[in-house]
Order: structure tokens, then sequence, then C-alpha cells
């Protein structure tokens, strides 16, 4: 009967993922944490990709055996202790002076594959030095000798697989950050940018993205011989056409609402990409996963794994490589629950026949 | 043309179950109040469940004999004088000295029957001596020796039914309680299982319960010869697979929205149960029922009667069994007028029809 | 070109319907104030019957001619000005001294047809003298010979129909009388129940009503030579009913959401009780009708007019007879510019096309 | 990877279209504020024309090429360097002394076009000499000599077009302007009505309308030789008739909520205009734009341009000229992007697909 009396390790002040974001706001200064939480234009995508949740209903089972229950998938051979997936997310030195190092660190410790973003603060080989399981964002240069280098250096630095972003033809307009008079901070680089460009870092961040994104460079990119994930996709037709060019997985996502503001949210948009897919490939979603009940609802819908942006970021502002790491217990803990609740001991069980 | 004037006996403070919670809320200590009221997570289950019969609009007739309303049914062969159950609630008397007692003693005054929980704070003989109608609620230790006890002596106390708590695999994360930094007070205890485990009372709180509970359980609980109802069940295949499985009856409810945060509202979960029944067994129904108009939408939707959980304990901390006896009350009260307001003279006259 | 300049007689603190509703409370002492303005229970219905129009939007049509708009209707053979009734409440002597005298003459002068109540606070014969058209409406005493004088007395002062009210079994539970330990004021008497039944004006509130109300009575009812209006109709099965057993026309109505909360907003059940009618006989709907634009939703969706309670109460309490005249005045203006702005000349222009 | 750091010269205070309505509010005084922002009697059509775009949700393609895209449209063989286009709006000189000219000059710098409002303060000669691409709105005056020669000035000063406003038989009911007392302010005037009418100008404001517009009056407007666009179209079969009757385009619009209270949202009523119109004239659409992303979501579902008014006032009431065309730029800057992000590089490629 145990359970009567709460985890005595538990901060009573840091319960669950939101407070780690109130903290967080508490200790960043304005501009940052304007980067970090804001939306674009109203942040209606931003908002509603949290409510889409709230719109579900699970309806558990009951009288199975979940006396164990195996949280695990397997993603291009990888076996994940849990179906969490650790997003790309810029300038993470702006949260913490450990930055991307630190998220390296705590989601290597616990098996989590990370992804490195090509606007990271922190040299990708130095999150390779880090030893666990990577991946690494793509935003493609313009210059073709800067953009072939960048993923040259991913891939001789280990990185098992790219995300190849694909809803960032343009910036959005955030207009928290025009409020904020948001700039990049002093210190903080883009060294990965500086490195496939060759220009110094305090430069790098107006080395110039390609303008013209197809799925020729899909192909492209898979040329490299690592997986390549398609992030951003919302349509069911966006997500046929990733898998017949190349792609090894496709990530249902809006970029955490930052970029076209109104544009359906990521669990909204889950079951026809899922549809369209066909099992095919593996299907990801990130946008608005914030408990662990989240996570169960988008596997039920046929997501793969659920992904995480600013929930790292807002362990990261609040205590570094530790508070990345209870971040990502957190959410694994309440996974684990929520399958154990919903009567399920795989993953694999679920269906949408769980949701409501 | 009674009844322009308000029934001088009310007391204008507490004239609905709301008031008996908000004035509860007042007299309990942090660290129970949060044990009672809380949920799950976000509590998304604990305000679905009300806001679920707000959703729910009912379609009265007009013109029908109503002049004498008898809101009765039968149970398991005995005659309730109103469709209300007293669900299981742990800890009564953390709301109040009397505690379970109390409950009792209001419940068998007017012919309730009330259902002990396994983490009762009262002894189940002391229940029993009150003499009214009774059921006890189950949750299986691990030790196979105290498991069989603990039943044994509820059949030997005259229960007549065993409710088999089938949603708690495990305990629902309830933040409230890590806020609160809730413990059970000191003199508090869980008699009940220490009875059956041969322990202190003291050390009653660490007994464990199984780790694995499926439909073999039921059969085994069946055993004991009463009839046995399945609490918990939000699926309609569960719904059968109890029947099938030797259910007497079957409770829809998540458990007061303190297990699965997401999970389905008890009412909206309640038609595709009925169906899924077919009338086989009676299926009953808690979560979020404060308004006789909710237990008719629930009647009507094909609930045979609905249970109370929290309501009681608000009635035990404001005054005990009078407490108690004031909601239970109320609660009949406003059941036999809905019924009346209605046009329904028996609860046997609703269908779905009347709800829209 | 004139409108771009408002009307100079408007007061621009009583603009609308609303605005008389909040000087009437600032003016009502509070049991009154409660007893008029309440609701049943959580006062759901009550709220419904105004959100239920907020749920239709109007299609309006273009380029037609509406120079000459004509709000006319007819009931039971009687030109309505416009397709406005003022329904029976209670005691309106406690809104203001003149009480229904003052909402007779108000009605008399534009030719709007007002319901006497059972309960008025003024005797039919006074109110009869204005002279008016006057509807007459029917709680059933339960003494027969006092039950049968009283419609006596409504047929001989020149009511032209009985309303039957359908829904009042018993009083619904208005817990803002409980809270506010309403009485009825000293003075305000139940004059056609004390005339009905022979007792002394002081006593009539604790004269008895029926207990049972069925079919049969409506026959009876009817057996007094006069159309009668059956209100507190929501089901259709019922509305069918009615015109079977008699009835003249049908009200739909849950009494202003003070008899069973939880009930279906009027405006929601009207269409199926439309389509039960089938033309038979006319549908009146009260029930949250606050604006023109309310009055011409329930027309399109086929009620023959649409009854105001509360409203003439607030104008009442504001300023008597003017108040309520300036009521009628605003909400039949009202009306009028919708019929134009809706771009139909004549309410039989109207049809469910018109809402969305 | 311009684009992390905002754009220098944007203002942090006038962000968006929200901010300029902020300011303009601060700076207008009472009467003219509530002219311009209010809506008829409860403002239900006015918020629901904004929460309409709320309701729909984008589903943007992603890897297509859009590193040019082409936000042009063509009407009535004139290109449009955006699908914007402004809407007649009264009195512009109560915004800012420059009024109408201000907004035209803004207009014509940007090659949008300007619709000129029969209530305009400013003589259509001097907003023609202005040089910009502009539409004539109609309201038909009373007289028939008038009416002709309103008509006869704008043709001969250039306008390209004419509006016919068909939904203001008369004025709708503005509760704002009765509370604020509102009055037309000394010196300003409607020169256009008085010059037709031949009339001073401080009389124009009782110079009549017609009583009776039909589709007559629109094939005798259509009689001038221009195109005439049927502004105010709801009802599918009003844009049939519209088009029957020889408009070259309709304009779905309720008169931003200023007429027909509870009228459907503008958004709400695209597509069955859309339907029923068939490709055979141009669809614009107003009411509620306030974004690009609205443009984006309007286009979708088939209308041709969105046009603004409200907007164009906050401009002119901030900063004249200059501040209308920043609400241009503003705006135009939105659609531009929304159109990048959806993954659309021509307006031509946009379909109801990308809305859902």
């Amino acid at each position: 009967m145990a359970g009567f009396q709460p985890d005595p390790s538990s901060d009573p002040n840091l319960v669950n993922v939101f407070d780690y974001e109130r903290v967080a706001a508490e200790r960043l200064v304005a501009g940052p944490l304007a980067y970090f939480a804001g939306g674009a234009l109203d942040e209606r995508t931003l908002n509603d990709n949290r409510a889409a949740f709230g719109r579900r209903r699970i309806v558990p089972r009951i009288m199975t055996d979940v006396s164990a229950v195996d949280p695990s998938v397997t993603v291009f051979g990888r076996r994940w202790p849990f179906p969490l997936w650790v997003c790309p997310t810029a300038l993470q030195r702006m949260a913490h002076p450990d930055g991307e190092l630190a998220t390296a660190r705590a989601a290597a410790a616990r098996g989590l594959t990370m992804t490195l973003s090509t606007s990271a603060s922190t040299d990708l080989a130095d999150v390779a030095a880090v030893g666990g399981p990577r991946w690494y964002q793509v935003y493609l240069l313009r210059d073709q000798g800067a953009r072939r280098a960048m993923l040259e250096r991913a891939v001789a630095h280990g990185y098992e697989a790219l995300v190849l972003t694909a809803d960032l033809q343009r910036l959005g307009r955030r207009e928290r950050d025009i409020r904020a008079s948001f700039l990049i901070p002093e210190g903080v680089h883009l060294p990965n940018v500086a490195a496939a460009a060759g220009v110094d870092p305090a430069e790098a961040a107006s080395v110039p993205f390609v303008e013209r994104l197809t799925w020729d460079d899909l192909e492209w990119v898979a040329g490299f011989g690592l997986p390549v994930i398609v992030k951003g996709v919302l349509h069911p037709d966006d997500a046929a056409l990733a898998v017949e060019h190349g792609a090894a997985a496709v990530a249902v996502s809006n970029h955490g609402g930052r970029q076209l503001d109104g544009a359906i949210a990521s669990l909204d948009a889950l079951p026809a990409v899922v549809d369209a897919v066909g099992g095919r490939v593996p299907v990801l979603l990130d946008g608005g996963v914030r408990r662990g009940t989240d996570a169960l609802i988008a596997l039920a819908l046929g997501a793969t794994a659920v992904g995480i942006g600013r929930p790292v970021l807002w362990g990261l502002a609040c205590d570094g490589e530790a508070g990345v790491g209870r971040v990502l217990d957190l959410l694994s803990a309440e996974i684990e629950q929520a399958l154990a609740l919903a009567g399920v001991a795989n993953v694999g069980e679920l269906s949408p026949a769980f949701v409501a």
C-alpha cells in the first residue's frame, strides 16, 4: 500500500514540468525567455498544441497484468528506454552556461536520444564527446560547400540520424521577441554554422540558409548515409511524399507554434499522417507534450515516440544537467505510470481504441 | 401552493452539496483536505466528471401522474430507498473523529448501503455492528493468507457484497498531496489491513497490495460467495469481460479522477458500458455526482444507481453523522424532486430519450 | 441618412433589456430580487436559455423590399402587432406597487396580450377592467369547487384563453430564495386564489394545488370553452399529446429555468416540438428572449410568437407602467428592425433557412 | 540565418494591428471611437467575425519552392500586389484631419485599391486626385436626381468600380454610439452626399437614402458601365442572384457586425457563397481580418481577396497616412509570410484542403 505517502524526494515546488516552466521563467532574463517561450503571432498554435491533448480522453483497460511495464520502443534499431526524444532547440547556452552539454549529459545518462540543433550554441564535436545517442538537426546552409561540410562533420562525429527541419523556409514572426528586443547575448555563438561556413563564430548568425528547400534536398541529405527524419510534417500528403523520397521517419510538428500561427496542432495532425505513412516508417511527434498522459495519447494514436523541446530548456534553466535530468525522469516516470494505469504493459498494446 | 416560502429548516449557508464542500474545506487541515479533494496530475478527469453532467440536457415529460414518486431501486434483491450508494473512501477518521462509524450510522438510518474501504480507518467489525446494509471494498493484499483473511472477516461480519477496485494497480500521482506534504495523521490507522496481515495498526500502511490483478482474481474473490462488483470499468469490453468472469455488477468509475488523469469521465463512459452489459447485471456509476439531476441523467442513460464519495466526506467534516445525514437527505430529496419534475413516477420509466 | 445620430430620446443608461435588469436589481430588495431573478439549483437551464440563442447565427437575405415591415402575427384570430407575448409571472406587486395593473396597462396600450398568473397579486377583475387583450394562467387548485370557481371567474371577466402550466407539479428548488430567506412581503397577496378558495387573501399562499395533473385535466380545462395553451412543453411527444387532447396551442418553456435544472433550453427544444405539432396549432416559446434578434431566431425555427417574463418585471421595477412600456417598445422596435435587417417584410417569410 | 534578430525598424509597441487598435483607442475621443469600434446590439457578430478565424486551422505544405512568393491577385483585370482591399468606412476625418486623403495616399503608394464611402468626409474628386486605384461605395439616395448625380460624379472621376452596399436597409442599432452620445463632430461633413443632393455640406447628414433596395437597383447601378460589387452577401442564394442580376463580384460581409447582430460571421458564410458563385465572379470578404493568416484562411476557402476596414482607421488615428501605410505594410508582409510558411508560392495554389 505504498503510495499513500508522497515520494519524500519530491520537491513540492517542482512537482511537474509546469513547475519547471514557472521557475525557469523567473530565472531567465527577458530576451531569452521570450525566445524560448514564445510562439508566432497570436500564439494560437502554441496554445493549441497543449489544448489538443485536453480534447482527448483516455479509455483505460483494467484487470490486465501490469506488474511489469516495459515502456521502451525501438527506433532505427536502437532501443529507447522510453518513447521520449529530446528535440532540437537553439542556443541552449542562453538557458544555462553548460548549454547543450548539460542536455547531452542528462540524456546520455538515461539512454535517451538527444538532437543537437544546427543553431546550437555548442560544437557538435563537444556534444559527441559526451557519448550518448545523438541525432543532428539540419538547416541547409545556402553555400554548397558549407552545407556539405556541416553534414560531414555530423556524420564524422557519430550522429546516428539527421533531422531535416522542413518548416522554416523563413523565420516565423515571434512578437514576444520583438517586444523584448531580443538579441542573442554576447558570448553565445553558433559554432556549428561557423565551423561549416568557415567564419568567425561571432558572425555565424548572419550565414544564410537555403532559400529553396524541396524534396530533392531530402534525397541529397539522405545521401550522407544516415537515416533522415523529416520534421515539420502536418499534411498527410507530405508524409507520403517524405517516405517516397527516402525519409526514414517523419516528425509531426509545427515547430512548437513558432512558425505558422494558426497551423493545426501536432496531435490533431497525427492521425491522418499515421494513416498516410501506413507503418512504413516511424512517426514521431512534438508539440505540447508536457505529461506522460500526453505521450500515452500520442502513442495510442500512432506515434512511435514523442519529442520535448521547451521542457528540457526549463530544466536546464532551473538547474543545468541536474534539472534536465529531473525533467526527463519526471516525464519518464509519468509515461510508465500512464501505461500501467491504462492497463498496458507494453507500448505496442496501445491503439486508437484507447482514445475517445 | 406550498413552496413559495423556502423550507424554514434549511440552513441558508448549507443549501447544497457544494456548500458542504466549501465549509469542509475551511475545517479540514491542509493534508487531509488535499487527500480528499485532489485528483491526479492536472485534475482533468476530476473536473471532467462534473463537466460531463453539464454537457447533458434533460428533456422532461409533462402531465404524467407524479403525485406519488417512488425513487427506490432493487439491487441484489435488496430494495434501496433511493438509487444512491455510499462509495468507499479511505481514512474517514481524517475528516471527523467518528470516521466510518458516523457514515455507517447516517447511511443505516436511511436504509442506504454503505461501502467500507479496505483503507478504512475503522474496523469492519465495528461498522458491521451498526447494523446497516453494507458492502466491503477490496484491495487484494499481496500475501495470500492476509488476502484471504481480509475477505473472510468481511463475509463473517455480514457484508453483503464485495467491491473489487480494478483501477488501482498502482497509486495515481496526486500532486496536491505532494504540495501539501500529506502524511496520514498520527492515530489514524488501517485496522482492516492490520487485522488481515497480522501487523500492528501503525504498520499497516506499508503492507503491500498485489502487483498483478487480473480476471482470475475476480473469480477468486467471487469464490467467497458474495456478489462482486467490479469497480473502475470504463471500457465496454471490460464490462463484458467482468460479466463473463462472474461480476454481479459493474461500477463505472475512474476513481474520482484520482488515478489516470485524462481518463474519460464516468458519465461519458456509461452508455457504451450499458450497451455492453446488455442488462445482464446492474451498472453502477460514480464520479462527479453532486445533484439529484446528475443522478437522473445517469439513471436515464442506464445506470441502476449512482455512488457518492466526496460528498459524504464533506458532510462528515462539517458535522459527523449529522452532516453525512444531511448530505444524504439533500441528495435524496433532490433525486425525488428531479424525478417528479421530469414527469417520472418510477425510476424504471427513465430511458435515454430523457437526455439530449 | 437618419441613423448616424442616436435617437435623442434614448436614455444612455437604459438602452436595452439588460440595462433594465441591472437597474431593477439595484432597486429591488433582496428577497423579491432573488425570487424574480433566480432559477433552480445551479441555474444551468436559466443560463442555457440565453446561451441557446447565442449558439445560433442568422443568415439574412438582402435586396428584398423591406420598406414596409409588418411584424404582426395572428393568434386565435386576434392580430398581434408584434409576435410578442407577456408571460405570466407571479406577485408583480413585489416589483412595483401598481403590480399587474401597470403591466396590463402598458400591454393594453400597445395591443399586446398579457397573461395574468394564478399567483398574481392583483385580482383578475381589476386587470380585466383595464380592457386589454388578456389570457389567464392556470394552476389547478386541489379543491374541486375552488378549481372550477377560479376558471369561471376568468371566463366571466373576458379572458380570451387559458394557459395551463404543466411543469409545476411541485415547486423547483430555487436556492437564491433560500439564501435570501425570501418571504412574500406583507401586504402582497394572491387575490385570485383567495377568491376562488373563499379564504382570506393573507391565507391564500397555503391553498394547495392539485398533486396530480394529467391530460384529463387539459380536457377539463378546455371544457370552459376558451382556447387552452399548454405551457411547459419540451418533449415532442408531449407536444403531440397536447394537440390530441385539445390544446389550442403549446408553449415551449422550462418555466424560465425555475423548475427542473438541467432541462433543455427552450430554443433547443423548439424544432422538434414544431415538427411534432406539424402546424396544427401555434407554437409559442418563452425562455431567455431578451433581444429582437432572439425573437427572429425563434420565429425562423417555427415559433408563432415569443413570450417574455422577467423583462417585464425589470421594466416594472424600474418605472411601473412606463417602464414596462419602454421594455415592450424596445423589444418591439428591435423585432421590427431585426426583420428588416434580415430582409424580411413579413413574419411569414421566415424559415429555418435563416438560421445557421 | 537572418531572422534570429527582430527587425530593428519595428516599434515594439506597434507590432501588429491589435497594437494599432489599442493606441488608436487611446487617442480617439469617445464618440468617434464608439462609432468606429462598435457593432450592433451585443456585438456578437462583431466578435464572431474574429472568432471564426480562430475556429479554423491551417494545414501547411512543406518542401515546396517558396523562394519567391507572389502574393498578387488580379481583380477586374487589374493586378493587386496583395489580395488586400481597403473597405469603405465613413467619416475618416474623425480619425485624423487628413481623413480619406491620407488613406488614399497610403493605399496608392502601395498599389492597393481603396474604396471611398458615400459617407466619406472627403470629396471624391479630392481622393481621385491622389491618383491611386479606387472604387466608390454606393448608398442610393432617395431623390432620383441626386442618386444619379452621385454615381455620375464617381464615374467622371475615374473610380473603377462601384460597391453597392446591400445590408443597410436601415441603420443597425449600435449601443456604444448611444451610450457615448455620439454625434458627428462639427466640421466633419459628407461632401459627396452634399454635392449629389445639392445641399449645404452641414445638412448632408439628413439627406435620406432609398427605403427600398432590390435587384432592380443593382441593374440600374450596373448601367453606369462600371463593374458592380454587391457587398453584404451572406446567403448563397443571394450570391447567385447577385451574379444573375449583373454583379461583377460579391463581397461577403456583415458590415463589420454593425447591422444585424447575430448574423453569421463572414468567414462562416464564405464557403457556401463560393459554391453558389461557382467561379463566375470574384468573391471578396471582409469582417474580422486582422492577420495575414486570416487572409490565408479566407483565400484557401475561396475568397479572391480580403478587405479591411477598422485596421485602416486605427492606422489613421495613430499617425495619418504613415500609420495607414504601416498597417497596410504589416498586413502585406504577414500575408506574404503566411503564404511562404504554408508552402505556397502563389495564391492560386491555395485550396480548401489547406484548412482543417
